[in-house]
């Protein structure tokens, strides 16, 4: 994770940045921004992202992780992968580091708990900050939206609900690496749009990267082992060979120069890896 | 149709949303955007979606009609499901309920006409609210954009060009459920991103919804009857059994809980179903 | 392509345009757009398009040109297609007619340089204008899209960095159609969403369009030629009989009336195609 903090920079105008696995195809991305136009008008809208793997809170947890810092202080995050919509699950807003966030008690701010102070956590339970009538079936419209829009118009955080026992929100199980002997064992967290398969083994593990004496990084399920080592991707070998890289979101990657990994290899989401140090 | 309307809210900057079925993939969405933002530079431009499936005007009438109430009073949709473009089709504006709707006269708009008073309809005639060039494939482009972008800058509808008669525009065959003694004959009238099937039943017709002594949805052409209901997703059965849902749209849903209920069932947009009251 | 110029239409507001083949699926297009929210917080952010098919610069570079004249002036287009990034390739800014574009020195500013009078070219190379920490696979967030959110707040262009000399700036080889007596051989430069063929053929080298005496258009690979010529797609014929018309970006097309051109005839991105004038 980059170290990167716009400290000087405030944006004048909220930013409230979308962030679902709603793709594009239904509507609901525009009614989310429609609901929140009618309430805090001069924010300016942003889309983190709308295609998370559907429900894949792990996924949508590191994808969220990966960018967060990149946007302007107050910015207020509205983020929905919602599996348990309309269950007993709570509905939350979270104050962090400098930044607001809402959404689902479901594990989806693992890696905010971990990396920000928090400030305040409240349950969204005030009707007067939700739409009049409230679904079973789509509270990204009928009370995250609504939320994170009274947050950018300037409500305060403990208006929207009671505060929360930090010790009881949700978190997912962290796919931390396991260190033995000179060996990681981790998983692939994110495959991006260009077929590269990210780790979730942080390059700050990784002390002298990218100048490595000799490692591999084996994934056991598909029999492949990836020994070569690139700084960027047009330094890569042009004969389809994978190669560890570093990625910008400050783990450890493995491409294909003009190819994509993903596909080639047969390797997907969630896949085991293990990284070794040494030759042998 | 939720019943919900933002009485109080008035946006002080214009908001244009826009429905097409352009996909993401071509630029045009980004030149609509860039003529909107030359007219209307202030206007706060929000996406509807883009994805609706190319050339359905069903489908994008429908997905038009289950949002636009969650948009600001005033906002302007400029709708672009056009597989008329070109031919004798007239380009319209109507200022409907709280809203200005622009696209072709092709039945877009046939929910609006039905569920808002009709305040004024207009043809797009006036050469000084288009491009200078007009195409004959691209009306997007050069007549709705530049039509909506001024409706958002202030010009009245009726600058646009002369009105129409409400009875001459074209309205969609509706996908009226027809009732039949204790039964209902309906279709899918929308397939979202996780897979549920809509239908439209409106959940209104189900007077005591979701208290219902018995009741079956059945799909005739692929032989599946589907008997569970639920109020939410987390709350369905876990063998991947099809359930019966009140989805936020406010019609009747099948959802599958953590699968897919379309690819599953293998049931496509505008499947017929039958909804019978009763248990035998 | 289109002559329009809206002479006397300037927005008061600064317009950043992103064209980038990230897809939505990655948050990276979030990332750019918080960064850019950062630095120039009243600058209106629109998506050109986040869809290019990953890496193809010449894809890009055809789909920039069809469309930045739509933008208003001003306008400052952040162009990542970027396989090189990493290398040793340049990162440039351009002033280019009205118009400002920041992106990799690969060839995707091509017909940019062919179109318009070129202001200024800078290589960006001061670090006042990155962000603090530049990444060897992310030049978007860490060094275009500051540059981008620079040039919008005002910051003059010569401050990105030292002048460059133009005639050291990469371009692609031209897909220039080539005359042999009455044919000319070209190529498909652009499928859309719906999967009509766009080839490379200016219709400003058919004289009389659409008035032609007699004319067919060959895809010598796939063993298809097309006769039919008509205005608008609704016009097309009803049998599945593909037919030429004029695209909106100015140039040759090939459409199937309610059908996909590139499916039904198995052709696609750079597919050679003859035009013959006559009958024989």
């Amino acid at each position: 994770m980059s170290q990167f903090e716009k400290k000087d920079l405030v944006s004048p105008r909220p930013v409230i940045a979308f962030l679902t696995d709603f793709g594009l195809g239904d509507g609901d991305v525009g009614v989310l921004k429609g609901v929140v136009a009618g309430i805090a008008p001069t924010a300016q809208l942003l889309d983190f992202t709308h295609d998370i793997a559907p429900q894949n809170v792990a996924s949508a947890a590191w994808i969220l992780a990966s960018g967060y810092r990149y946007f302007p202080k107050e910015t207020v995050f509205v983020c929905v992968v919602d599996p348990g919509v309309g269950s007993k699950r709570r509905a939350i807003a979270l104050q962090a580091g400098s930044w607001y966030f809402v959404g689902p008690d479901n594990g989806l701010f693992t890696y905010i708990l971990q990396e920000q102070i928090l400030h305040n956590v409240v349950s969204l339970e005030n009707p007067a900050y939700r739409l009049p009538q409230v679904s079973t079936t789509f509270h990204g419209r009928d009370i995250f939206a609504p939320a994170g829009a009274y947050l950018a118009r300037g409500i305060a955080i403990q208006e929207l609900g009671p505060p929360l026992d930090p010790a009881t929100l949700q978190r997912i199980e962290r796919v931390a690496p396991v260190h033995t002997g000179s060996s990681i064992d981790a998983i692939v967290v994110h495959v991006d749009n260009f077929g590269n398969l990210i780790t979730s083994i942080s390059l700050s593990l990784l002390t002298a990267w990218p100048v490595l004496p000799a490692a591999r990084l084996l994934f056991p399920q598909q029999n492949v082992e990836v020994r070569e080592i690139r700084r960027f991707f047009a330094d890569g070998p042009l004969n389809d060979l994978p190669f560890l890289y570093g990625d910008s979101s400050g783990y450890l990657g493995v491409a294909i120069r003009n190819g994509n990994a993903a596909r080639q290899l047969k390797i997907d989401l969630g896949a085991p890896v293990t990284f070794v140090m040494g030759t042998s």
